[in-house]
């Protein structure tokens, strides 16, 4: 039995998200469909390096599966190409061993959240970036980024619902960069929670518009309250950007 | 009675070009729709600058219409962006004599063909971008644009089927520039014949690949047969940029 890891490029618009789900198109069941037809039958379920949201987008995706079939990676990657879809693509296949898990074995994950500023909406970036009616100032919106660096209990910062073990999450790096009319908010993390960096770019926003302290990005992530955070930012301007083991 | 241009912007995907059909949505019909709800019915059909293939967007297309209506034309511009889809912005709205006419005035159109290079499919460019699978050599594409520069009998670059009068036109400038992975070619001239652009772009990668001689293209300009010049490049790749009046 081979152990693969594919990495893939999705555009998420029209998935209800990575994982599978009854009634609604994921990510997952478009994937193991089309490798299906070209490896057979698969053993197991393929394995996502994370659950990403409905809608949301992702710029290097890694999955991985086990398969008896002898085809080569170069060859699945071509076969896999021309029958998905064309807002999936299969950037690369390899092989793994058998201790790689493709959710497990991640060490870092990086995460953008992409905005453009303009007083009228553009159709061609507008399904792809959050509109922004002014430009704000980056380096006040930075200030309040600092605040996130470190290991947090950001229990503040997940959807609630969510039934997860520990809400610890240790972030690395967290930014606005500007350039032109777009502006890219980039974190780095060990993890992140359900819809944590939305609800961190929405809460972002939110201080920023009311100006608030800085020190606001402090009281929220202590006081353990997701009420106190702000809205969740919109899934279409989120991209999972890269997964690092 | 008022003229009033609007400027719009357009994600052409999901339309059959500008110009109303039976039984497929136009961007005019989409328009007009939306229009007389803040308008009230329009005396007369509005009037677009051009027509747009299906499947083709526009960064700025013009189009002029007549009412009695007083509203002003700030308000114009944010009831019809609040009700158009997203794949439809509003840029502008302002008075204008009876002389103006959207088609009819302009004096010069620039259209843009965007590429994208690269083996792997990118879902996010890909419905925007025609993809190359290897870069090409930009100066030598270059040498190729040169020879439409000026005044010719285009035939052989209009879909046959074509009515028009005159298949005269002046081509002012057309070239190719790249942008890392990304190449764009902008033509502009007085006015362009059914599926001209496209059909001068897949004339230009087929001489390229074949490694003709760039006299070709005169060769093929003088012919004036269609069979002579070569595919006409898809549609999804293709800009109406800006009109000039």
């Amino acid at each position: 039995m081979r152990r693969l890891l594919l990495t893939i490029c999705y555009d998420g618009t029209e998935y209800c998200g990575w994982q599978m789900q009854k009634n609604a198109l994921s990510v997952q069941q478009k994937i193991t469909e089309v490798l299906e037809t070209v490896v057979g039958k698969l053993p197991n379920q393929i394995v996502g390096c994370s659950r990403t949201d409905s809608g949301v987008h992702a710029n290097k995706y890694y999955c991985h599966f086990n398969t008896e079939s002898d085809i080569n990676v170069k060859n699945i990657v071509l076969a896999l190409n021309s029958r998905l879809p064309k807002d999936i693509s299969v950037i690369n296949c390899k092989e793994t061993d058998d201790t790689f898990h493709a959710r497990y074995s991640a060490k870092k994950k990086r995460y953008i959240y992409k905005f453009y500023c303009s007083e009228v909406r553009n159709p061609f970036i507008d399904k792809y970036c959050y509109k922004l009616n002014e430009k704000p100032n980056i380096d006040l919106l930075n200030k309040y980024c600092e605040l996130f660096l470190g290991t947090h209990n950001f229990k503040s910062f997940c959807a609630s619902g969510s039934t997860i073990s520990s809400t610890v999450r240790e972030i690395y790096s967290c930014s606005f960069v500007e350039n032109n009319n777009l502006i890219e908010f980039t974190i780095e993390g060990n993890g992140f929670l359900y819809n944590m960096v939305r609800i961190i770019v929405g809460t972002i926003l939110e201080l920023y518009k009311k100006n608030k302290p800085y020190e606001e990005v402090t009281n929220i992530i202590n006081s353990c309250d997701r009420s106190k955070a702000g809205k969740t930012a919109p899934a279409h301007a989120l991209y999972l950007d890269e997964v690092f083991y």
